[in-house]
């Protein structure tokens, strides 16, 4: 019998202030990296935007401001050193950062393999928030004004011994995005997030935001029978709060194991990815239990359309 | 300030066994109808198959046989009397039963108003189990023999001063039944189960089987800003175990009810609908954030078509 696995570890950030450069951000990471290699990784998962602070809480008028947040190649100057040691570990890793590139502005995340070339790109797609100036709240959420709608679908890819896929953040929420993935036979899917404390929408206790974190995280992987890992940017970014709670689940929606801190942090856990299939096999059987001719207004309409 | 509300009672039955008939099941339903009323309550919510035990787990080779657990009307001598004492009370009720039609077997679920009408049904889409005898099987789980595909959809109605939809069992797995509901404004998804303690197909622990089930009601609840009310048959029929964990769930994913046993149980909350709207109008504002032109694949394809 083959057992497959991955040993991830899960890489959360502490918080990343507007003065802290990229450079200081990937000295952390590296640190990160060396740690996942003194506990065996074989792939490690940074957050969402990992290398400056989350930026679309501020409002920006000048967009050569905006655009200073946003890299335009990778590797580039500052994360060099990080391609580098990951490659010099033998390790691979998972990065989101946020791309201007000749058909967009997007919030992008990469996996990069052992030999520290770039295997597989995704672009964020549920991008939450708003793109009005708000002024009377306490911070912005501009991400539908400084990114454009991913324009990659939801690709998955054969790599560290399974079929892997990435999402990012606010995807996590929309059961669409996991079970396209599903559709393609996903195993492990990888993906950051920076969620704040707050929400600004309406009023909710903080620790909800925790528990539709984690549910959302749950439900995605045992309705797909794949592990889950999500890798948080975390604590207070000068003053702006944003949940912890990184996490590894696994297929059957349980939670592997989770960080206990808002800062740095590594949390490792070997997947087998063999665990997938019991739910592949038998209650989450797509071929043999899903209809989709009954599921057609997913895709015909996007908002909601009351009975009369 | 409208305060639209629906004062549920959740109706868990305990065991049905193969001795008892249905006269005897209807007399404990209006004796949970009578507790409903004095508790106060607008809809009574009653398990899947709910006048029979659970006839899927045995394999019969006498079609005659299998028809005896099926209904040829709505209502019927056996279920008059419990029509009628709703009426008296004025309680609407949601049902659910085997329907033999001249289209089909179906294993259905009806709405019914305060004045005792029928005015909605749904007919369980995601059927689980196997259609074939396997009698190394501790029990079969035979409803893709037994039952017909439902052909009616996912309809919601306007009833009970909101929008409600229903859903069976196995339904409540598949993150698309909810979401079909919610792109049509549902407020409240009734559902009825018959869920085995014993998972026969791969080896699960028990508290999983309720965890699952939990996971999934809280997840189609948050991630469509609606109200979702389960009610269980529970306990150990002729010594073949079902789960109980009869649940009302939150539009913010929360377990707001839930019973304590596994006989018969009555839950009664207060479901305020606009709870609804904070969900619906912000994160899960369909209309702002979903992307339907990458959901393809959902109605695409049935089944798991891996990458090259």
């Amino acid at each position: 019998m083959s057992e497959r696995s991955i040993r991830i570890a899960c890489a959360q950030l502490g918080p990343i202030h507007l003065a802290d450069d990229r450079s200081a951000v990937v000295e952390r990471m590296i640190a990160l990296l060396r740690e996942a290699k003194r506990s065996d990784g074989d792939l490690v998962v940074f957050p969402e935007l990992a290398l400056t602070t989350f930026f679309p809480r501020y409002f920006m008028k000048d967009q050569n401001e905006v655009d200073g947040f946003f890299e335009t190649e990778m590797p580039n100057d500052a994360t060099a050193p990080l391609f580098a040691e990951a490659k010099r570990l033998g390790l691979g890793f998972h990065l989101g950062y946020a791309e201007l590139a000749p058909d967009g502005h997007f919030n992008t995340a990469i996996l990069v393999d052992r030999g520290g070339r770039i295997i597989g790109k995704y672009r964020k797609i549920h991008l939450p928030g708003h793109s009005d100036h708000r002024p009377e709240a306490p911070f912005q959420h501009l991400e539908k004004r400084y990114f454009d709608v991913g324009n990659l679908g939801f690709p998955v890819w054969r790599a560290f011994g399974g079929i892997v896929g990435m999402c990012i953040c606010n995807d996590r929420r929309w059961p669409e995005t996991f079970r396209v993935m599903g559709l393609q036979g996903v195993e492990m899917v990888m993906l950051g997030y920076n969620t704040p404390e707050h929400n600004i929408y309406h009023d909710e206790p903080a620790h909800r935001r925790m528990f539709h974190h984690l549910l959302s995280l749950q439900a995605g992987a045992y309705q797909n029978g794949t592990w889950v890992v999500a890798a948080a940017k975390a604590g207070s970014e000068d003053g702006h709060v944003l949940i912890g709670g990184s996490a590894i689940v696994a297929p059957t929606g349980e939670i592997a194991a989770r960080a206990q801190s808002a800062e740095d942090e590594l949390v490792v856990y070997e997947c087998g990815l063999d665990a997938c299939s019991d739910f592949k096999r038998n209650v989450f059987n797509f071929d043999k239990h899903r209809r989709p001719e009954h599921y057609g207004r997913i895709v015909e309409q996007t908002g909601v359309i009351e009975p009369d």
